[in-house]
């Protein structure tokens, strides 16, 4: 049982107490708790905070804001997107808000597009709480799977030219998308010239974690390299984004830009800030190798 | 009367709930109350935190812990630092926590360094709790000024080649460092070739703050721009440097990088997030015009 939302909630603030951060906790001021409940997977919490618009949080951990949630679902996105002379098939895996699926579906050369949720429970609070992220599992070009990623990938393999993993952390259900076998299964249902991206917790707090993950993807991968970007209400406010090509490729130069139309569509996303976010601070550049 | 940083505690947890931040706060859990008390200017609480040793709080702000202050001291310093071909002369004013004092004297070049605090509870209380930050006050190099900056620079024009700006926000004793007449007084403390690094607040919060401020910086100095760096224990999780060149100057760019032994000694400066922290999100970007 992972910790329930509305218990962290004391004298109308949220504070974001969690294991994976000890000492430490974002705290949000509550307006109003709009639902708290179990689905199948998780516990639940949707509440409307005074500063940071409506919040979704899934065991007691922030997910997203309406406020911030672009900073990080343009970069896990645009990032291989734009890697990527031509991406036509992009699987989501997790990603049950729809805000990188909105993301996605902004560049015209997607034919496809796959959202493998396992929890229905959260697309459900999304297209109920979270408008505009949510906006758009209705287009025709997105096929909804409620299903486990792992599982989905070993029926479509050498199939995706795009893969993003917009995973919770690694205590509870999400646990498994961060040990080899599931970068491994990422490999096999790329097409060539294919790139994953997954959300690669944060720098400041889980060295001890990314280093070796890391390790075992350069054991499967050509090409490694780990991005942030910078999100109030994420813990220790960033969160990295970790990036495998299939073949050899220069993840930090995009090799397309956005049109005019898409780039005033990005709050955060722009060429610059491509190449710049991954850039790190010495610290974790001597302990990631990059 | 500013906040009294020991009524933040509640439950064993800082929360530092504040008025140019509402509705988020960013908690830390408390082992130890170290000191609290009022010293001539402001409320000043010291506590030690179970995952971020000391903290210094004034008037219910977290200034620095000792685990993430290189952030910022390193890059107010080094910024501006390595942005000048031979600095000799640097003034800091506020800082008197010594951090970013520790880092200008990591130059060989600086010859004399001037720190300008108007509050010595301040430095009292660094020399007390924060050894690895006040370490550098009896280095030679060093004179000590207890008063108002903006008066010392009034006998001291024409005189320094780095002038460093590391302020409290702009409630409380340090408004005044957010304001045109400090930033005029600046320029004409420095020497032709001077660089100017400020504290800048942060993009997510304030930039209704920054953006006036650019645009006066702009109508004194030849070159304005602004970076950023990340850093948990700051409101958002990161803050920007405000920086002026007295001559145009590619402050994006240092013209300077450190021997490897300096490096060594760094943990977030290094020469490639010198130009990629003037890399700006796309929604910042846009309203400073940068």
């Amino acid at each position: 049982m992972g910790v329930i939302g509305i218990d962290l909630i004391k004298d109308g603030w949220f504070m974001e107490k969690g294991a994976l951060w000890p000492g430490q906790a974002m705290s949000l001021e509550v307006a109003e708790i709009l639902h708290h409940g179990r689905t199948k997977f998780q516990d639940l919490l949707v509440f409307r905070s005074k500063a940071y618009g409506n919040v979704l949080v899934l065991d007691g951990v922030i997910q997203c804001t309406e406020r911030d949630e672009y900073a990080y679902q343009e970069m896990i996105a645009h990032l291989p997107l734009f890697c990527h002379p031509n991406p036509e098939r992009v699987l989501v895996i997790g990603g049950g808000d729809g805000g990188v699926l909105r993301e996605v579906l902004k560049h015209s050369s997607v034919k496809k597009a796959v959202l493998c949720e396992i929890d229905e429970g959260v697309i459900e609070a999304s297209k109920k709480y979270f408008p505009a992220m949510s906006c758009s599992f209705q287009d025709e070009r997105v096929e909804l799977k409620i299903m486990d990623g792992a599982v989905y990938m070993k029926d479509h393999q050498d199939e995706y030219d795009i893969i993003i993993t917009d995973s919770s952390d690694p205590i509870g259900p999400a646990e498994v998308l961060f040990e080899k076998p599931f970068y491994e299964s990422m490999y096999r249902s790329l097409r060539d010239g294919g790139i994953v991206a997954t959300q690669g917790e944060c720098m400041w707090l889980h060295l001890n974690l990314i280093t070796p993950l890391m390790a075992s993807c350069r054991e499967i991968y050509s090409t490694v390299e780990y991005a942030f970007t910078s999100i109030p209400t994420y813990p220790s406010g960033q969160i990295g984004v970790l990036m495998c090509a299939k073949q050899g490729c220069n993840l930090k130069e995009p090799c397309r830009s956005p049109s005019d139309e898409m780039q005033e569509s990005f709050q955060y996303y722009n060429s610059e800030i491509h190449t710049s976010s991954f850039v790190l601070p010495e610290f974790a550049k001597r302990a990631l190798r990059v």
